[in-house]
């Protein structure tokens, strides 16, 4: 199994960003052909004090690489990435990922 | 459920580091009492050239803050957290989170 696995910085709205995150842009990123689950996890601290810690990471798990890749360019998954750009561009980092032991 | 995750930066020698991950420290993770999953990724790259993508990530799940801060302060989690600190305290950063939709 594979991720795309999307990291959000702390955006200067944290309000105004997860409303447009909850209602607009995960229910598309959850239209995308293939897409097995998608995890959401909230960061909350560290137990070393200083750590910086994202604002969202959300996990979207697909069954392999071509499978991601045929997400990404289908209709879905561009108006997804659409979205992304207008709303997080300069605050996401997009990393692949394979599960390696789960 | 909430998470514990390790996310490990590059280290100077990925095989060593890998060497003593897999055959020592994830073994001594995994004997955290509570523990309820442990999934291991391994980023493969960006679709978006130049991302800073991490070498290693672990998501350790526990039921609630209480069990993970349970599992951090037992024998076995002051044991993984030692061998942590040698092998990769610079190089590793310690997130808390909360799964809030999976």
């Amino acid at each position: 199994m594979v991720k795309l696995v999307a990291v959000y910085s702390t955006p200067p709205d944290k309000a105004a960003f997860d409303k447009h995150y909850f209602q607009n842009h995960l229910p598309l990123a959850k239209k995308m052909p293939g897409l097995l689950k998608c995890e959401i996890e909230r960061p909350t601290g560290s137990p070393v004090p200083g750590t910086d810690v994202p604002h969202l990471v959300a996990h979207m798990y697909f069954k392999d690489a071509d499978a991601r890749l045929a997400a990404l360019n289908s209709p879905e998954g561009k108006a997804a990435g659409k979205d992304l750009m207008a709303f997080a561009g300069k605050s996401v980092r997009m990393i692949f990922c394979e599960v390696i032991e789960a």
